[in-house]
């Protein structure tokens, strides 16, 4: 019975007819999103996703039968658990009340779209893979962050509430001045203070207005060095990335040469015979030279 | 006739008549957007279109024509299908009625730009070449958006019908997030609710008021991770294809110095020999001091 | 007595502790910025506080006095120095007034953790030292800004003395105009005039309202060079610390290498050795194939 | 006389005062930014432009001097030319009422800082060499936004005046856009028509609003392309920069080592034979390890 469920586990047909099965679930989660078609076709639907949780229900039961007798060594490859709890999530009890909350567990299965295409599963872990060289680039900026979080609701939290009023409020104020958008309306509001300037919306909460001038050096020191530090750990990350990926297609090649050795070597000991035969040729006319040279420096 | 229509086709003469005649085209329609000049010069203009198309025509045909007994053979070529179809656009029965589409297709003129400059030609054809080498990237990032696109309908749909009504809009939404252009306000519609915040312009549309402290997380996440995807992919491209130009000169320059490989050896050959002679010569000196160091050794 | 000091001073557990008492440092400035819990703790975090600012005391003691007789060593590690300033700074006599200013004294301890992970104090000074191979960058981008920030306040500072006005302003408007934050509305205030645009809050400010056809010149020239010197100088900054980093493990491994020679020659010259062997044999088959190609020529 | 005079202007002490007056008048402009300043010390200012500017023109004197009968070699140096031309333009005749134009040109006087510094110049220099090589991406750059500025005032035109009434606003509109500055708002204006969205300040040149569903088609295009090749284009300068002064250093230390070649010799020998000693050493070892394999692959 292993022996079975290990063959068609590993059968082309089963995995093509997966991979299109998990193809129509991540349509299927965008088409129900639409709520005309979502009424119309709601028997459809259902049934759709009915069949095809039954569908990777029983993937999951054939690859942990093909185990045998050992059925947690399923779990020993991490992208199985991936997709086990994946499919368990569909089974947990809620009901038609958590509308969204059951929609966005459903979502999850678009997430199997990254074990159809084998080459995507490499390229995702190979990022993730390149993230823990950038740890320490990481920590410096978490450590940023906090620090002028920290100074941002000590200096500005009581002119402006709204961006600085607590911990985090002022570590999203400090995200969105990372991205340069907005960052000159939260500079102005501590410039000129907050019954001045950008409070429109939020009037009733400008209880304490106040004026910094040490704002500018601020908000601009953290641009230039937040940005900085960021820009280092993307480029970070993608440059050890794309290294990573060109060592092994070298490691590759390299094994590929090294399969026929005779072949590669012989090449190479030709080409080093032909220029020693031909040293010795012209060794009389360097001699000549060297001697001539000698006598010169002499 | 074949011969003369294709020595036409090559002489340098005509080639640089049509690229005149291109440059033309191209300003030709930057000029016509201008009202009055178009009203005052209609018939010039008119008739300098109507020669322009002519003499395209006359091009393709000749181009066709220097093929011979095999015309079809003129469409092997991908640039000349690009030519073909941009002069038979011109021909479509559109009346006056259509007078904006009809300019549309007399832009695509400007493209033919690219043929009158070779090495555009080139520097075009290597990004177009560099780009399948990220194709998973771009898989990745097709994912990406269509995951939090599905998620966007389903948490923020109701509050902000606007920006996250059905998957195109929030597929919108979700590109202005991560070229950074005012995703704090999109952040804030989420978090204080359509009533309170953004929705100045379209009062009417926002009618499930609701507030989401989730959308912190959901555009953070998306900031990150779909900058640095959209870095990847885009640092990724440049950069293959900076070293596809830089193998091809590398190319190019051995191409040039096996030309006459003799002479090159003869060099190498040379400062070899030199190298192998002086060791000779130092051989004795060096011979001691292995004795010593061996018996230091001993 | 020095001796039992510097034991101190160098033991792990003394280490690991003032490691966790500076962690805790950090912790207590973040909780104390809200206020329900400074007010219900507040006993607590003085006490604490006082713990932190004796034992940090106690650390730069003992480390000061293990240097024995000569005191003044300890402050040759400028990381010493900058450990003996945090300190220092919490025995400035600021009475409970200055609150705030104390807070932010306070906040400097989380600069400790740099010393905490000295991977962590690696890496930022690289970066430090990485900048000084970027000055003349810097140096360009200063004169880049002066120049334009003069060439902002002579044109545009009678339109728009809030963002043009005096030197100050006008290089902080060029510093938002490089981040990309807004820099229309900053041209639009030219182009239209301060009556028409951009003054809705600064009414009374807007006395000479004049229009310039230039600005457009002023803005793109400014992002387009702007932009372009600090993408260098920040990617610069990067290659040239990742550069540096590669270079130190490549220097550590060569150290490590050069621990056992013996063992890397020999397998080195076993393969040279190989080849020189092989040459040998296929020598024969080279010399006939090499007077061959000699008779051809000849 | 040209001996002297040429003797004066290679001088250290002339070279480092000229310097030092550059500087004094850069930091002039500056403070003449200041109104207050400027009257108080009105006379002041005058008389100390009046000695910078007969500085700068003994100093062209003395250089054109120092050429003796060929006065015009003075200006084969593009930086001499540069230097009289700043120097030049403070002769023209305007008048206070251009005073604007005046200091203008004044603040040019700047732009001889990068003369101060030699290897400013040198930096600058780099800049502007490794512009031409990027020439083609420019002008594709140029090509795509020609192509999209034209279609914009085709498609927009009539609804949105402001930014697409010609081809001069609309190319503003794209440079605009390739910031990734305010674009969401130029595609909502085109998407819900100039009477529903964004001409609240120029109500009355909202004439003929219309909506246009392809707009963000054209937008998203744009910003994807035109940002791709604008960050190729910066990286690419950038890169081939940085790659340049490399190479110029790498140059440098070539010469530097060619200089005792010798010795630089006689070490690598020293290894190579070092290394051939040992061969012959361990030949015999080998010998037998080949034939054995020999032996066991016939």
């Amino acid at each position: 019975m292993p022996a079975v469920l290990s063959r068609i586990a590993h059968a082309r047909w089963f995995q093509n007819f997966i991979t299109t099965v998990i193809v129509l679930a991540s349509v299927l989660v965008g088409v129900e999103t639409y709520p005309q078609i979502e009424k119309q076709y709601h028997r459809l639907l259902h049934a759709l996703d009915l069949a095809i949780i039954t569908i990777f229900t029983i993937e999951v039961l054939v690859k942990i039968g093909a185990e045998g007798r050992h059925p947690l060594r399923y779990f020993k490859d991490p992208w199985n658990v991936f997709d086990f709890v994946i499919v368990a999530a569909c089974f947990l009890p809620f009901d038609n009340q958590y509308i969204t909350v059951l929609r966005l567990i459903r979502l999850l299965r678009v997430l199997r779209l990254l074990r159809a295409f084998p080459k995507l599963q490499v390229l995702v872990g190979a990022i993730f893979k390149s993230i823990p060289s950038m740890g320490y680039v990481s920590l410096l900026m978490g450590l940023l962050f906090y620090l002028y979080a920290v100074a941002g609701v000590l200096l500005f939290g009581k002119n402006d509430p709204v961006h600085f009023g607590n911990l985090g409020s002022s570590l999203l104020s400090l995200f969105q001045t990372v991205t340069l958008e907005g960052w000159i309306e939260l500079l102005n509001i501590q410039l000129y203070g907050c019954d001045k300037f950008g409070y429109e919306v939020f009037k009733d909460q400008c209880t304490q207005p106040s004026t910094h001038s040490i704002a500018p050096l601020f908000f601009i020191s953290f641009v230039l060095v937040g940005t900085f530090v960021l820009l280092n750990l993307f480029i970070g990350v993608i440059l050890t990335g794309m290294e990573e990926a060109r060592n092994e297609l070298a490691d590759l090649k390299n094994k590929e040469s090294s399969a026929n050795p005779r072949e590669y070597d012989l090449k190479r000991i030709e080409t080093e015979i032909a220029r020693l035969n031909e040293s010795l040729k012209t060794l009389q006319v360097t001699k000549i030279k060297f001697r001539a040279k000698d006598e010169e420096e002499a």
